[in-house]
């Protein structure tokens, strides 16, 4: 079945901040077999929010909708919603109760304003939320369900795991629902595609493949949705996986829809190895990477951000007389940062990362995107050079990647 | 004016692939006092694409599209375009030299799929795409306007910037829209609504006050649009802001719609001063802020990320005697890595941080969310606990926002 998602906010509109709750509920619903068909996004305005209700309640019979839940003036959700459904604000000791006990520490939001956080829609069952003063509501009313929950992501995750899932499992978990990831890399997306061409056609009508491209690597994506009675959906998917595969043999990274960090992360940690970085362009984000999930400290060590060529030198050992000669983006030197991280910090492997990220620094040879990257192990030390198209930001993020690639297949 | 923007891809509505598009759009249309009304998000489907830009159309004039252009089967966005402004599609020469310009060094990209690339709407005008390989396309069919460009975060914010801008400037740019933010740190956003309520209900009709909390700052943004034609709209709005600020003062961190980063950055340039960090639970994040921007060599030398004790011990000079009685997570080794830092990498200032990230690692009276922080500077070193909710994510990114916030203080 389909649902859709309203996400309110003046804030989404004028791109001041970056809706990031429509896609972790989609992912939640894709789950369950519920697809969702569209996400709007509309300001903190009682007409739109309704006129943008009216809509998605014709064509689809759930709605779920995060913001325009705070305590300031932008504030006009839950009047809108008690118009929508015909009912009127109340206030709820049960809701007031739970605000109060969560900032018990802290006095100084217990202020009158906040009183309005306890009043609520009285034809609406109210959710918990155990992270946030904003109530979790939930609408039924002749066949359609409406789940209202807080903008902060960080609430709206708790509240669609713990409170709306486990119910909507319960009311609408019919149909099956299956995704299989492959990760390519190395290969564009429209070789790609006429190598497999055959392959895609003849898969069956509930079988889907997306592509899904991003820093340079591709995720094949094949979801497969409410197969035939007599057909095993999982045994199916899989069947056609081995067909695809002797097709791209040699461009597979991967076979998970998981970052190439996680990736990473579980190849060390079955092999108990370690692992450390040396980073000049990309300043710390293979760092972040590496650490980015729960557990890495059994595996990350450390790193050692080299931005400057003094820091490169004094404390990564790289000789000034390549940096002189080589230059600081160059084989030579990123072998050198790559080795001296894996003696420095006491891992089994390293990497390292020096380019041009721009938009200066760029020379006739080295054109901005150049980027040297190498992998220490304990055998020996493999170096590449990379160039990637994009701005500062798509510069360092790709090479954050590629570089945790290499280490990827040295870890096979 | 208000316009609407319509973000096409599968991948954006199962969650693989979040949106930034849109924000980069609105953000742009802002600044020619264009509005965004709503934005929708739909499927690579003829008929879902062809619905919301019949829908979009009767509510504005002007309707940007991202994505759905890409040379593979999820394509059918030029032929939906075509069925909507009553065209056919036809070959380019224009764009079929310059896709083969484009991919000269690449000839595994020219291949025979990418021929649908120079296909184009007969009835539309195409723009060029220095960046990619799909069609910027204009259309303009009575009194309605639309652009359609790459889903390709970069290649859509070079056509934006670069095609479409200038000619939107031509068009429409006639209303008058300023922002001017006030970022305000330390006061929760209910007891700040409080306090300048009064303040608020007193703006003009043609100003408007958002409040954007995000990493526990506030962003006041104050909107001003079409004001009545004796007002200076700047000189207006700044009036209002010098009697807002005598009532927040201690809270205000700073009056630019800036992130931290850029702050520090620039009063550290003016200043002629060079900042290190060490870093514990933000794992290099604190890092990557601080080289994020274009320019940031002349400020930033490099980071340790101390992740392991054994990392704080030996390269940051931590002592051993500190990381068993006061542990890791303490003011007292939150001094030494800062001053580890500062002396090793040799700048002005280093800020260092260590901390619970979870959601492993909590003591009692050490919860998930506790990091301690610390700014060492040429006359002494100040330090400071806070404790931050939320997920693994949420407490490193506060944190690393946190820490640059103490450095601009101690830049004042």
């Amino acid at each position: 079945m389909n649902a859709e998602i309203i996400v309110i906010g003046d804030e989404l509109l004028i791109g001041q901040v970056t809706d990031t709750n429509s896609g972790m509920l989609a992912r939640e619903l894709n789950t369950i077999g519920i697809s969702v068909l569209r996400t709007t996004a509309v300001h903190d305005d009682a007409e739109q929010i309704s006129q943008a209700l009216h809509e998605a309640f014709s064509r689809v019979p759930l709605v779920l909708m995060t913001g325009g839940l705070g305590p300031t003036k932008d504030d006009i959700t839950k009047q809108t919603l008690c118009d929508f459904f015909h009912t009127r604000l109340v206030p709820s000791a049960e809701v007031e109760r739970h605000v109060r006990a969560l900032y018990s520490d802290r006095p100084d939001v217990l202020n009158r304003l906040t009183a309005t956080q306890w009043l609520v829609p009285e034809a609406c069952t109210v959710l918990e939320n155990r992270v946030g003063s904003a109530p979790l509501m939930e609408f039924e009313e002749e066949g359609r369900v409406l789940y209202s929950m807080p903008g902060v992501p960080y609430e709206a995750q708790v509240a669609m795991e713990e409170q709306i899932m486990p119910r909507l499992r319960q009311r609408f978990a019919k149909g099956e629902i299956r995704h299989r990831t492959v990760i390519v890399y190395g290969i564009p997306e429209s070789a790609l595609a006429i190598r497999i061409a055959a392959w895609e056609d003849s898969l069956p009508r509930y079988m889907h493949l997306a592509y899904l491209p991003a820093d340079r690597m591709i995720r094949l994506r094949l979801t497969g949705m409410n197969p035939p009675e007599d057909v095993c959906l999982e045994a199916e998917m899989e069947q056609r996986l081995e067909t695809l595969r002797p097709l791209i043999q040699e461009y597979i990274v991967a076979e998970a829809d998981k970052p190439v960090e996680v990736l990473v992360g579980q190849r060390l940690l079955e092999r108990g190895q370690t692992v450390s970085s040396a980073e000049s362009c990309t300043g710390g984000r293979v760092a972040a990477l590496l650490n980015k999930h729960a557990g890495s400290s059994a595996f990350y060590m450390g790193s050692v951000v080299a931005y400057d060529n003094n820091v490169k030198e004094r404390l990564l050992n790289v000789s000034r007389q390549t940096l002189l000669t080589d230059g600081a983006v160059s084989e030579a030197t990123v072998r050198q940062m790559a080795e001296g991280a894996r003696r420095l910090l006491g891992t089994d492997y390293a990497v390292a990362t020096s380019g041009i990220a721009g938009p200066g620094g760029a020379t006739p040879d080295k054109p901005v995107g150049t980027v040297w990257m190498a992998v220490a192990t304990p055998e020996n030390t493999v170096a590449q050079c990379l160039h990637f198209r994009g701005g500062r930001e798509q510069v360092t993020r790709q090479a954050s990647v590629a570089v945790l690639l290499m280490l990827l297949r040295q870890l096979d």
